[in-house]
């Protein structure tokens, strides 16, 4: 397994596909495909397979995660975004799967107020810096594929 | 856009579909099919178009509603019903679009001890007087739009 | 009964007098007179008789609640107002008289964190309208009298 | 002083004009009226002075307690009714007099999850028994006040 | 059975044997031989049949109640004391029986922060007149005995 | 009705399809596909009609309950699963149906502090015994089934 | 081991003892007799030896467990009724001796609002279904006993 | 307005007339009629106009301070007393009126468990002192005056 | 009295019988005989006379209180087990009778987050050392016990 | 002791070194330094010997005040700022020495959301007045002195 | 290492230096030098070596813990003190090093309601007994120590 | 300024030094020097200036914090380790200065239940990835920093 391409998926949540239409005060206003392009280029740099998946269901969400873990995928990084109130099922689901999970959010969520209830399952987390969560948190998740793999 | 027919999109959350067959003592004998000629009667009357959106998930709410916003719509009324208890995304996506949102139900949710996370987001309330709910918060609603566009 | 033109009282609570000097970027600008005279006008056209009281004292409220049951009167309107807090004397008298109640507030009031301890008496509500939640709430309950006379 | 009759001051609270009209399935049908008339009787019966005062108003209760104390009375009893839940200004007041005071409630407050703020001032306390918890209840207070007086 | 002598069990809770020895500046001096006493006393004067049973095992209450209510007791007149605090299965045993049940406390539990679980259940309450609490309450039981005989 | 065999739909909630290679420390190895078979046996044994439905989206589960209800089931059996902490839209829907419902838990969930916001609504409840769960819950359902229609 | 009959304690909590006297709209109409004599039958049925212990006091329920336990029972089943709200000695008990335990309740305890203190350490747990969750009940029970001798 | 005297309003809140007579060990022995000649001799040293309103009823301080804003009063002093507990409706009058609001309080009511819902409103606070609360609250309103005169 | 030796009276509390046998991870594998064994030995040693009462009843233990106060004991030393959770009637027996009580535990309960609620009436405690917690709390009942009759 | 100048220390807690450079908007642009002086120059107006001693660590705060108290001062005033939310230690440490206290804070802290556990400790409390607050703090505190030295 | 004196240290927290001048009714006469002359000789007796460190700082503490552990200590005994409420990060130290740590507090803290977040660390916990906490804590300490050393 | 090289703070809060030595098995073996090491190679390689700052007092990181601020650094980075749990005036001395702020934690705090009270005022937040939260976290601040010198 070293010498293939670590595969990741990207799970972006509920609400995410409006990116830098919604509220740009708050979220900046990097919309979703220039994220997306950020990160695939970010990716191939990387040498690795980045998979991005848009949703605002969260069984879709658990669906999608399922099928990469049997597909063989590397690691998980997620925005559970709208998931992250009352997202339960999916944090239930990242248990039932055992690959390395990183979760990010653009913002300093604490200071907002919301608790994220899948951030506990995290085995890395990364928020407050807007778009530059996602930077950091695709090195944090290669770093832990990278750690298991040895 | 003065000229131009007020654009509203109703969406019935979870379970509504059952309405009328569904416990009659709390929520009465109309059918849901009888509620929309009712709504759609009054649009008529009041130089509005309406769309009413029926689903079960959340997440097509949400769908709904960013599509409505970028096609054009002036307000979105809503009977949250079974996503009241934890519809945080839906409340996300509401404060994502700038559009007016009148939040009705049809009994008064607070002598149930039922408690809407969506409603602190909206612009006008109206519950308790059953299928009048709509019939009030669709005039609430066109009161918004024309105070908006004036 | 049938014959007869409804009779309504509405109540306006503690520092409601006010109105149009208090806060008016929360409340507007429209002072209690001149919403006292749009109320009567609609009153008016809606064929009903509306008196208005005005008290900063809650017991006063309940005073002319019982005054107006003992008198023959078919609905109470409240803005609770200062009331709304503490007001569970009130919420009881409104339980001893078996009248039509409707709730209004001008804002939304759970946007703004504040619990009406009567709301949960209240057979119809409206809120977050401003003057527009009075013109609403009248029609909310002349529409419960018209049902109950039926 | 023990050769002087016991003179005793009975409040009525908020909402308790309207006995025997106000749910009587759960407060009965004795009317206001027929339970003073009860009360003066059982009064001269035990030979004391009894005064029955009625107010809405949570600080004309106050006024006339202090007023009493003032005036000589030798105890207070009271049915705070709708000041029950909120009424730590006349829990203060009676505090501040330092007369034998019983309360009395006619239902089992306990059971309908109602607490009264001011029962802990009480020295007696007598619930449940309808308009027969008044006649214990003064009882209760003369007894307090013989035992003070010896 | 209007003929007959009502029949009436008195429980004393958890430590009532100890009444009189026991922190006589709450509970006063009076032993609880001379409180049988007193009450036996009353109730030969009100014609009643009075048994008496103390216990500080809950379940030996319970079980005393049942074998009352079997044997054709007309009312429950209890002290919990030391079952007050946490006494939910015999409280769930008063409700099994069907009989009129007095609540008595010496003390005003309310003033010490101490909150009988079983209190709910009582039809009618008495507290915080020392020994006199049993005088009033075994009257309030009797009270209610003929209510129901009626 | 008493001629024909019940029909009876299960449920199975967010992430069930998982089962056997989900921590099978919590769950045991036997996968969805075993349970599937042994619960359908069963089913023949008992002369009932079995349809097991599986959804990791909570909306899909409501709309398959009414569907089944609108075909004529007689009882519902479900493991909420990734549903039991906010499955209120789920509730509110088996409240809305009226059909016999029993609920099943795999593990004991109580001892794993997860509480289940559905389980109000059951009829019955069967938790802690691994795949036996599902057996005395079917055997539950029909003996709900039986005793209505007799 | 596996040649012996399995041996089971079954344990009836406090109140149990009036069991079809007791709010038969609830707990139906079986007395504690056809109770007995109804799992009795089942147990010969099933091959297994089953002793019944009715009690009211918690703490001699506990008495009988050590006893059973050191006595070589194989399991244990109980319906804590009156014990469940403070069982928390009771649980310590269950903890302590390392038997299969199996908890039961008449009625869905969890729609009443009442929560058992000693559900966390049942192995199965069967309510709601009346007289026939001990059926049930004693199903699981002599399941997990089996797998266990297994 | 700089030449003219600032006036200001004192209001007593429900309880302080019995002054000097209430729990002396508490709040002292200077009466209401010696607070009352101590503060204006104070307001005339310091070249101000000062009024003292006494009331038990909330209602009536609320309509005596619109009256004053109206009538030109330059700042509020309050002890809130008994309306300290449940004064909501006049914390949003004094948030009504734009005025300077200084609360004194004659105890440290912190370390008493009191706490006043109207004191978030304050400009500035003085408590613990006695009387020379009044003293000094006075100096610190005549001082917010001056500063915002400037 | 300083002539006679000090009389001390030990109560081990619901489930301690079972000690040694009792989940020895947590509580060691000495048994209940063994201890009483070491007790009464350092009693001999330390010239004082040690009965030891064990009980799964707290009525027992509080009826075993009673007798000890009323026998002319010196102290009571007690490890309330499966007391501690629930055992308010214990509480008030220890406060009734005025002996020195010293609590212990054999175990660091505030680590396994069970709080005694007798613990707060203690003179003196020992916990988290296991048989040794007797040891010590010995000594500390026996240090009190000549301290007060100096 | 009359004779001699009181002896006063100043302690300023943690951040206040800051002042002046500090969120300016709220706490406005005078110096420590200047705030120093100002003070210093009070006190020699009014007699006084006053020390000012900044930290930011509590238990040096803890020293200086035992420092002061054993070396004859005659009271202690307190900006406990940064200590406020948890300085527990440095409430105990007041209350170990018996000197007058005074509590000022700069700002409304309850408007603020800001609770300072050491407030319950104090004699007199002033605050929401900026650099006032520390003009009438000092003030009081001499105030203090003398009631308590006449 | 069985040849070689146990060493232990000591830690007196926030206050203790002022033990005999502070709250004597609380804490008794005897100061932290008697104290200290008191364990030393007692040390010497158990032919143990002992360091007494007092501080106020709780950096202090957790520095001087550290240079315990790496200094070569046996055992930790403190009196938190005034670090009891907000201790957290002397917990976390207390985790870090893994000496056997004993916890004493000279009052039954628990009486007086407060709560130490350090002692869930303790291996053993001493309190109530004044200065003979300490006596016996620093046998229980000795006897951890000998029982690891074993 | 952008031509200079930024200056960074890194302060490592309570019980940081005692890094590699501390539980190894939460927070890794690596040593707080070799953390030292690595991060001022990571700072070489970046061109920025670091200085490591440890301390257990959180007086003394305040201290340090003002230093730099007034000193011309340009970020802090801090793990606040013991303080996270009650560092309010840390936060409120981050509040203070106006500097970017980036909190690192080496273990998912959230899943261990810890709740930093000084996140809220983060800028970003890295945790759960051991001693690479540090390198990200560094990562970040720089980012933040080019991004304000921008």
């Amino acid at each position: 397994m070293p010498q293939t391409k670590p595969r990741v998926l990207l799970v972006q949540g509920a609400n995410m596909t409006y990116l830098g239409k919604r509220q740009p005060e708050i979220y900046g206003s990097t919309t979703a495909a220039e994220l997306d392009a950020l990160l695939l280029e970010q990716a191939r740099a990387s040498d690795c397979e980045l998979e991005i998946f848009y949703t605002h269901v969260e069984g879709e969400a658990i669906g999608r995660i399922f099928e990469a873990a049997e597909g063989g995928a590397d690691g998980i990084m997620m925005n559970p975004a709208g998931f992250s109130y009352a997202g339960y099922a999916l944090r239930d689901c990242l248990n039932a799967v055992t690959l390395p999970y990183v979760e990010v959010h653009m913002t300093n969520v604490e200071k907002r107020g919301i608790h994220s209830v899948i951030v506990e399952r995290a085995d890395g987390v990364v928020f407050g810096l807007g778009v530059h969560s996602y930077v950091l948190g695709l090195q944090a998740l290669l770093h832990l594929i990278a750690a298991r793999t040895k």
